[in-house]
């Protein structure tokens, strides 16, 4: 794979999001008139919410997968708008989830204006995803996306219930590949899809979606215990306080000797306690980040070789760069 | 108007439901098949849910409009489905708002499973119901469900935001024409659209739905008042106490004497005070009650006269009487 050569996140994502860079713009504007209220207090929450728009990935994805497997349509513009709202939506209401106070440097909705606003501006957001959706000529996007969220609803939900209690690696990863995975899946799917690829490319681009999804997830989760809180923009540590267990305390608990997989067990079953630091003494100990981040570089190469049907082009390029990307984000 | 001659409010809505009692039974079908998981703890929260389905009101306004204005078609019992799963996913994410611990004598979800579930079973719910409409053949109705729940979710953070402050009877009004008349409207217009009705009857039913919604509404927010916990089945008097005025609270500031007004706004701008019973006499005393159920009647009248244009059926005395139900339940 080819390296990164540069520290700054964003501006290794702008070499990557070359092809699609006017595209991306198009698909801001597709985006911001769409959220547009009569309102005035809620143009202002959009504005916030806007604020989080960081690595635009899913929408990258979405571009890239169409640049990749066949031709640029007005409809990838309208779906990469839609599938941003959707997980803008998701990232509102997981923030009033993890009780969160900050975003990409910004207060959360829930920090700022309430838990009430916050699920109803989530709301807002989806109803107004699926509301562009239906502007297209078919039904078969609105049906995917309605799809792909009634799982990652299912993932979410299934982490909330498993919250607290012990949880296998399989466990772990057939969570995040519902709440994650599936929507990076659609994203490569529904862009390879309305680019007019055949369906050879867009079986190729939806395993790469999930695989990118997976790593992607599982580096999320390594961030939360190690990321630099300036880096990460947000409040760090909050799975583990949360009683969420995550592929390095789940790789620890596998590990760590009889005393420390109880005071592991003890913060983990309890709501909302502190575990001040400990935990990364614990995970040095069995090199429990070491190993989550190969799991998380395994599904960085799945995703590189799905893509090996698919013609050379720059767009493919910045495919297989994201999936190196995303594993070697700065800790 | 036709009085509604028995006290038992089910026993009357069995009656006016006759010409759709089998109607009903093929949506609560297709709501069960829509909604279930391959996740038993899913179908358990489901479960909860399904027992708050009462009245059946949204799909039963579709399925009246659409026999009174035309021909019932299988993309109706879709749509009935559709209306009851958004407004299922509005309930349970309603209950978070106003921290309720019961409906329909069950305990909330929020109740049983903690608000995280409850923000996740809501979005579970919508997202099916985008999925389930989705399945119809044109983007028509995804389109109106979607610009019909962004309208309630602005009422709702409309609300949300004027929590705690004065409010007129004007932003009132335009709250609940938001959040509840706009899907009553919206159920009315889609039964006649898909039962093929022609244009002068979409319209007349879609202003039958708006002032149906308009009456149930206000009267939804007096039964909060004064309505008897045991016959509401959900707990009482939290409008009030949450710091949101209604039709009654708005009446009485505005007529009585200073003092009360004092001491009506020092408990509306602290968050969940209890009023201990005290609001109900200062309503009392300024006719309130009285006069927000003359404006809710005034709604119902101007249900019953939107009709007029349609010709005689069961389907149309159902809604006629419906009005009327809407304004007597009892208190």
């Amino acid at each position: 794979m080819t390296q990164v050569r540069t520290e700054d996140p964003s501006l290794a994502l702008s070499e990557l999001y070359q092809p699609i860079v006017g595209d991306l713009s198009v698909v801001e504007h597709i985006f911001d008139e769409e959220i547009r209220s009569a309102l005035p207090f809620v143009n202002d929450l959009c504005g916030t919410v806007r604020s989080y728009r960081g690595k635009m990935l899913r929408p990258a994805l979405l571009l890239l997968a169409g640049k990749a497997a066949g031709t640029m349509s007005p409809e990838l513009h309208t779906l990469a708008a839609v599938v941003e709202m959707v997980h803008m939506a998701t990232l509102v209401h997981d923030d009033i989830l993890d009780e969160a106070t900050e975003r990409r440097k910004n207060p959360t909705i829930c920090a700022l204006a309430g838990n009430e606003a916050a699920v109803l501006l989530g709301d807002y957001l989806i109803s107004h995803a699926y509301h562009l959706c239906s502007s297209l000529d078919s039904q078969y996007a609105a049906r995917r996306v309605a799809a792909t969220t009634n799982t990652v609803c299912e993932g979410e939900l299934l982490q909330n219930y498993r919250r607290g209690a012990d949880l296998s690696e399989a466990d772990y990863l057939e969570i995040i590949r519902r709440k994650t995975a599936s929507l990076t899946s659609l994203c490569c799917e529904l862009g390879a899809t309305y680019s007019g690829a055949p369906d050879a490319s867009v079986s190729a681009l939806r395993a790469y979606g999930t695989s990118l999804g997976m790593a992607f997830q599982v580096v999320d989760d390594v961030l939360d215990v190690v990321g630099e809180r300036a880096k990460v923009g947000k409040t760090l540590g909050r799975d583990f306080d949360l009683g969420k267990l995550t592929m390095p305390t789940i790789h620890c608990l596998a590990h760590a000797d009889e005393e420390t997989v109880g005071q592991i067990m003890s913060i983990v079953s309890v709501e909302s306690t502190r575990s001040n630091g400990k935990l990364l003494r614990w995970l040095e100990a069995t090199d429990s980040i070491h190993y989550s981040r190969s799991v998380a570089e395994r599904f960085a190469d799945e995703a590189v070789q799905a893509l090996a049907p698919l013609p050379t082009s720059d767009a493919k390029t910045s495919l297989i760069a994201l999936a190196e990307f995303t594993v070697r984000r700065p800790l």
